[in-house]
Parts: structure tokens; sequence; C-alpha cells
């Protein structure tokens, strides 16, 4: 378990901790969000974890995103992006690189809005996230290589047809989106000290940090967590700047690829600090949830209970962790639960 | 896949299908109960199921229960019990039999009023359930044989204690909060044409049907299911009476045991229809919630979807499944899904 602190001088950089704007978002973006998504997305369940509790020492809920629609917290995003475009921006359709989560979430919302989604995707994806993105409606393309691979092909996709990227990450509408969760955390505990979240690209880190300065006034600490196997985020807070990570396998999926100066800025911006737990860990805590709590998580969706768990976080009482994702393979499943 | 329609003149017995109360429940007792289900129990989702519209070739939604707190709609008849008994009712704690997910729910209750509960259970009852039963804070008390002789030693038990007995279907409280799944199944789809509900006890059939008839006035059939190894109500809609039915292992273990005379005549005064579905199809309709839909139910909780699945179901357009619980034991889960 390490920890990456923001570099020092790192807050000045966005304009200080106070700052309500990060990256172009601010709170009424997130509200403008919640209109958008109201009739799509789903207010997903925060509950209190008694075994989880016991086990930190101070009271911990979870935050069930692994239950949103899609099955994660991106179709927030996704919906909030296309949402905001124009009609003639929708009118050739949509196109996006995704681990898998995205993917689903725009194919969902370019459902929503009667058009299309092309979505690029890592061809060592879990099965479940190709099979749902295409259950959804889009058109699958599978790419060699990693995330930052599909993201190339599928900028290449844009230029040629004229489709509309929506990015998985780093567009303020996306950001919004995911801010929406934070919004729906402070309104079910009022009084949460500190809120953990996966970070992979920083989109939801960066939503739900504006969403926690607007509404709880910097009262809140928002803390990151990465594995070992997908740690780019956790390698740019040290060395203060983005920086070149190796992709190596991982059971998160999710989380895995590099990450852009501008995430990197609002990920600084918003997170009091980075986290790394051990790959490793990440298996017993999807079986931990699904155990105690009936409740199955992705690897990229369990990070913060495993990180929780290691004794290592800073958490202060209450504290909510967000279970980001439950899209996991029927059989990584199987196997994960049979203790393998 | 068998079919037991209400006996000749059955309806006549409760004063026909027009009636709106149905042992002594009707539908203002249900939006009592959503009152005071109000901070405690989930409105759960209600979910578009692409994969079985298309296998059943109507739209078809899910009513997922198995995301309700404690895992199974047997919060929502719990807690509407607890909350309509006396102060000095509860004074004593509250006791009952249980095979698993009543039991949990009336732990859940008991601490929400803050009493206490002791849950007898068939020694047999899978281990998820018993230890959420513990994790809950109730007393858990095992008996040899099936869930009659459970409901007999904790008959004796509050004889011996005074400790008030919270019946888990034929008490009409339990009835009236069961129903708040109907309500939420109209408002959600006001246009439902067909609901289907597993079977056990009939509870969840009573106050479900109560809903039903109330809020769309008889235009929406409800179908009760039963598994081959489970098949205590249907047998009595053969027979025209209660009648004893041998005690098998079955996957459906929420559905186990004998039903009661109260109970079948609320049930046969509800249901259009009882269906039996083989044994040897729940496990697959687990498989295909997990694959399709990211869903984890347990057998009692899928046999609506397995009898959907043999197309067999007089289903009309659009129809909701209610996926009643998901507490399935993680060793059974990993084998379920294994395919093995």
């Amino acid at each position: 378990m390490r920890r990456a602190d923001p570099p020092a001088g790192g807050w000045g950089a966005d304009g200080g901790a106070d700052e309500a704007r990060v990256e172009g978002v601010d709170a009424r973006d997130i509200y403008r969000a919640r209109n958008r998504l109201a009739n799509v997305a789903r207010h997903t369940p925060l509950t209190r974890a008694d075994w989880l509790s016991r086990e930190v020492g101070i009271e911990v809920h979870l935050k069930l995103e692994c239950w949103q629609r899609t099955h994660s917290f991106k179709l927030r995003g996704a919906v909030n992006a296309v949402g905001a475009l124009r009609p003639d921006q929708r009118r050739h359709g949509l196109v996006t690189a995704s681990a898998g989560n995205h993917g689903q979430a725009l194919a969902l919302a370019a459902r929503q809005y009667a058009t299309t989604a092309t979505v690029f995707v890592p061809s060592d994806a879990p099965a479940t996230k190709k099979a749902r993105i295409r259950a959804y409606g889009a058109s699958l393309r599978e790419v060699e290589g990693g995330y930052d691979d599909a993201a190339r092909e599928a900028v290449a996709f844009a230029d040629r047809t004229g489709a509309t990227y929506v990015h998985a990450f780093s567009d303020p509408a996306v950001v919004a989106g995911q801010g929406t969760v934070g919004l729906e955390i402070v309104e079910d505990l009022p009084g949460v000290r500190t809120v953990v979240v996966p970070v992979g690209g920083g989109g939801l880190a960066a939503g739900v940090g504006v969403a926690l300065r607007a509404l709880t006034g910097g009262r809140t600490a928002l803390l990151g967590v990465q594995s070992t196997a997908t740690r780019a985020m956790h390698a740019a807070f040290e060395a203060g700047r983005v920086v070149p990570t190796p992709l190596v396998p991982t059971l998160c999926d999710g989380l895995a690829g590099d990450v852009e100066d501008r995430s990197y800025r609002a990920a600084r911006s918003v997170l009091r600090s980075m986290h790394l737990v051990e790959e490793a860990a990440v298996a017993p805590a999807i079986r931990a949830l699904y155990d105690k709590e009936g409740v199955v998580a992705e690897g990229s969706g369990a990070v913060g209970v495993a990180a929780a768990l290691t004794g290592a976080l800073p958490l202060e009482d209450p504290t909510v962790i967000v279970v980001s994702g439950g899209n996991l393979d029927m059989k990584t499943l199987a196997r994960i639960l049979a203790g393998d």
C-alpha cells in the first residue's frame, strides 16, 4: 500500500483547493447532468457495510454503482455527454474507445438518443463487457493492445466517418455526469467525511470532487485508489507529471491505460491523496463483497474496499467507498468465488 | 411444465375476483405499509430484459427484489408486521421460523425497532442465509427437518418466552408489506398485463394480487410458479385443498414447505393459475440471469424466469417477472456459474 500526495505547490496550479471549477466543470453542470439523467440512470443505493465497518473501525458505507444500469457509473457521463451534443453532432453516429464500461454506457446513450455507436475495445477486454456492448446495439471493434491503442483507432474512425468522439473521461460533460455520484452520496449521507473512489482516467474522481467541494465545502476528503498493476495516475502524482506506465495483466481492466495531462491536473486538484493497493488483494475483496454483501463487483470496482481492508487508508468517520462497477466475466467470478 | 387453474367455483369461496379484500388485506393496508417502509426498504429497479424479451417474444421486465435490502422482498413484510405491533408486543422480543430470507428480514426489522429476534431455521438452510441472519444481530436456532419443523419449534419458543411470533407469510401485515412490490410494479409500468411471482407460502402472491386488483382493476393477470421439488401450492390447486407434500432436496429452498389453508385460499383468490417448472431448469436460469443481466438470483428467485424460458407460461405483453431474492451461497453460485 503506497500513497502519493499531490506534489508541493500542486493545488496552486488549478487555483487552489477552494476553486469550485475543475477543468471547466462546476456544480451547476452536475445539477444539469442530473436532470438529463433523471429517467435513464438510477439513484443507486448507499448501504452501510457492518462487516467492513468492524474491520476498519469506523462507519463505512458502500455506494453501489455496480447496480447502476450498464453496471457502472460510466452511464452517467455518457448519457450527459450525448445529451449535451447538438442534434447535428449526433447525426453521423458516435464513437469511442473503452476498456468496456464506457462502451456499454455509450451504446445505451446512443440508443436513448436514437443514434448509433461504434466502440473500440482492447481485444483482451472481458468477454462480458464485449457481449454487453453488442447487446446494447453498438458496433464493436476489437483492437490489439491496450486502451491507448483502441483510442488511436477510435480517433482515426471519427476523422474518417464524421462520427462524434465521446471521450471516456476527459470530456467536461462526462466529468459532470460522473459528478452526480457525488451529489447522491452527500444527499444520502450529509455528514460524510471521506469518499474513496477508484481512479482510472480520473473522470469519476474529478466529477465527485467538484460535487463534494460545492456541497461540503472541503470538509470531505476525496481519496483515489488504483491497483499496483494499474498505477498510471499514482505514478503521475509521484512524478508531478504524466509518465508512461507499462501495460501489465490485471483484474482491474477498467483502470488500465495512461492518463492525460488534463485528467491528471483535474485529479490533482480534487484528490487529497492517491493510494495503491496490491493487485493480489483485489480478488479477496471481490470475494468478501459477495460473501458479506451479496454484491458482485468487478476488479476496478473493488479496489476501494481492497485498500480499506489493508488498514492503510486515512479514513474518517463516516466513510463512503464507491463500488464503481460490476461487469465481471461469469468464469472469472466463478473462479474467484471458488477461492482458486 | 404443468399448470393448475383454480378449482371450478374456487373464486366464489372468497367473494369472487372483484373482491378487493383478500384474507383481511386491502389496498389501504398496502399504502400504509409503504409509509412504514419508506426509510427502510428500497424501491427496487424494474429493468427491461432485452434477451428475455427476444426469447419469449414479448416485452419482459424484471422486478429486482434480489437487490432489496436483505436481498429479498421479505424485508417488506417483516418491517410492516413489526411496525404494526404495539410496543408491548415487541418488548419481549420477536420469534419466527424461516427458510432463511424472512429470518434476515425479521432480524433487520427487530434492529430497526430496537428489539431482539430469534429465528428458527432448518439446519440445511444455505450457509449464507444463516450467516446473514446472525450478522443482522438475531439469535439463530437450527432445527433438524424442514420449514414446518422449524415452525413448530418457533411456536413453542413463543409460548415459553412471551416473544411475539411474526409469521413468514400468513400474517395480514406481512401480506400487506409484500403488496408494496405490486404498487411499485404498476407505478413503474402502468400498462403491465402479466405479473409472474414465485410462490412458497403465498404471501408475495397475495400481497401483489391485492395491489394489482386495486390498481389495474383485474386487467393484469397474476401467475404463480414453483419448481417440481417445491410443489405444495400447485398440489393444493390441483386437489382443491391443502395436501401434504414430501420434503425433497431443492435449489429453491425459499419455496419449500407446506402451505396453510388461509394462504391457499388467498393464493387461489388472486392467482390466475399456478405453474410448475422442472427443478433442473432453475440453475440454467440463474446462470442466464448473471450472464445476461449481471444479476445474482437464488433458486427461489429464478423460477419465474426459468418458467418463462420454457415458453409454457401464458404471458401477455408487457410482462413483469419478480426476481424475489438473491441470497445464494458463494460455493453454490460458483458451481452454477462454472456450469458444473
